[in-house]
């Protein structure tokens, strides 16, 4: 089959790979529909994180069952899935406390599982899915291509948005800010309105993504960034501030700029992957009671929560896929998203 | 009248200072019952915190009314009132959402207030009190001295100890560790205790504590700490580990232990004053979705939930004063805190 693979900064292939098989009979195997490239893909592709040796990519990808294994109950072959961003058993205690992005038994795409077994990437035609049963989740029906979007999301971003949104406190009557405009932000004002938000402040100076920002719910765009993006909110919203800030970006600037915006007893939930975080402000967090919640979102815990939404189409965070391209042009789509030419980029086997 | 002045490291003495007078007619005076030593009083006494010149010490007292300004219409001379450590006005945006500690108006003892005013110490014989009808809280009745530790401890470490508690999210089967086995900690058992905790687990190396800790709802005790403690504790909990950690200390080292001993998804509710904290883990903090929670607890919101507790008898923080010394000694309760000999010392006028 064909999968993306990364040799350095700036070079993804698609190249020829051995089909998976099953290993387990805990496994599945998934006819990838739909993948999509992640924030986070980015850093190997822009040097960040080093490449030591050609690995696969993609984490994010919806798809039908092609084979399950004889432990496998909750999905049978045909069945159109959605793939968390992490596999998980379901079972342990972790799993149980809807943290599944701890399972002891869980991993990651494009890497090894507990066993060390090679796991494949999203960015493909196919994926060997461990503990399937506790992983993925089937959508009912056969979605049609104009739901494939708002699905896809729910494999990660619409996820983690939703993630730093609950984690934060959003509840009915709060005031809202979101750092950070990329998709998991963008998800985030979405999650903040669905959690019964009266207002959402996003921060972006970015045209395309302000327009979303605004679809998405937001009230207010605010452009500066950092102590000027702090003062611009303050103007805003006056002493009563934000409640709750959203941190989607991971940099100490961003997670700065997230804790002088937040009120005092407000909270910051932060889903942005740290990078580069030097030392979080813990003196005026103290002084000013403000919290700070979240973490790397076990977006399987909510699949079964936002799907029917989605199906309904009540919830679209479809959106902030504004391009899509074959996974064949996988290279064009890395770059896209690294010249922020595209929010998101749907990769279509 | 007397109060406690710290001249410098070692150097606490009680001299002659002026009475305080009415400045506001939102002030009152209040005549200090009984007072007590802070663990953040011993930084200066310990050097850490500079002592530039000779200052007023003290944040914790109960008293009586002696005197109330014309727009004070709350308390009334005679009326036995808990001060909490900081003055507020009750009013503003902050005050109303139960951040005290963040009013607009308010501020600390022992210092200025708002329009540059001096503010007296709790560690003396008088007090002028601004802000009054915001700051105090009237104690019905008039307490016998047998009430007088439990009512002092809510001006501070009940309060602190609770905010922990309430922040970290404990609830009715928590599973709850608190490192810190001083006033704040021991307070923050019985908070766990009061709000439904399954288990509670203190770390503890001092037999007088540890003894305090158990009468205090502590289902164990463990002497070790950094990463034995933290293995100590999962040896004890296993793989469900604790739902909520509660920081007490306010060092890095402290703070690493609350983080690593958090369960995946839990929390770590802190009131301990940042001191030499360089750098949060929170890459780990984000890896396994540990949240922060806290900060300068704003006792004043806890007052009038606590004090009918205290005031029946079920809720008692009293006996974390194991040493009660007349004001006049105030050299000794310093060095008896700073010797570890006391847990904590109260002043008597």
């Amino acid at each position: 089959m064909r999968a993306a693979i990364i040799h350095g900064p700036q070079d993804v292939r698609v190249e020829d790979v051995p089909d998976p098989a099953m290993l387990r009979p805990s496994d599945a195997v998934v006819r990838v529909e739909a993948s999509c490239v992640c924030g986070s893909d980015l850093w190997r592709y822009r040097g960040i994180r080093p490449v030591a040796h050609p690995v696969r990519m993609g984490h994010e990808f919806v798809g039908v069952v092609e084979e399950v294994g004889a432990e496998v109950t909750r999905v049978s072959p045909g069945d159109f899935v959605i793939a968390p961003f992490a596999f998980s058993c379901g079972e342990c205690v972790h799993c149980r406390n809807g943290v599944q992005t701890s399972c002891v038994r869980g991993g990651g795409w494009a890497g090894t599982d507990a066993d060390g077994l090679p796991v494949d990437g999203g960015q493909g035609e196919r994926v060997r899915v461990p503990l399937a049963d506790g992983t993925l989740v089937a959508v009912p029906g056969a979605p049609g291509d104009a739901l494939l979007p708002g699905l896809l999301a729910l494999s990660d971003v619409m996820g983690t948005g939703h993630h730093a949104a609950v984690r934060g406190g959003v509840r009915e009557g709060s005031v809202v800010a979101v750092v950070g405009d990329g998709a998991v932000g963008l998800c985030a004002i979405l999650a903040a309105r669905r959690l019964g938000a009266a207002r959402v402040v996003a921060f972006s100076s970015h045209a395309p993504r302000q327009e979303l920002a605004r679809r998405f719910g937001a009230d207010d765009v605010i452009a500066a960034r950092g102590d000027e993006g702090v003062a611009a909110l303050g103007e805003l919203l006056g002493a009563e501030g934000a409640d709750v800030v959203i941190e989607a970006v991971g940099t100490q600037g961003a997670m700065e700029q997230a804790v002088a915006a937040a009120r005092p007893g407000g909270n910051v939930g932060y889903v942005g992957v740290p990078n580069g975080i030097t030392a979080l402000p813990v003196k005026q967090m103290f002084n000013r009671n403000v919290s700070l919640l979240g973490g790397v979102a076990p977006v399987r815990a909510y699949i079964d929560e936002l799907l029917p939404e989605v199906l309904a189409g009540t919830l679209d965070p479809g959106p902030v896929f504004d391009l899509t391209l074959p996974l064949a042009d996988v290279a064009r789509a890395y770059e896209a998203m690294d010249r922020r030419e595209a929010i998101k980029v749907m990769l279509r086997g």
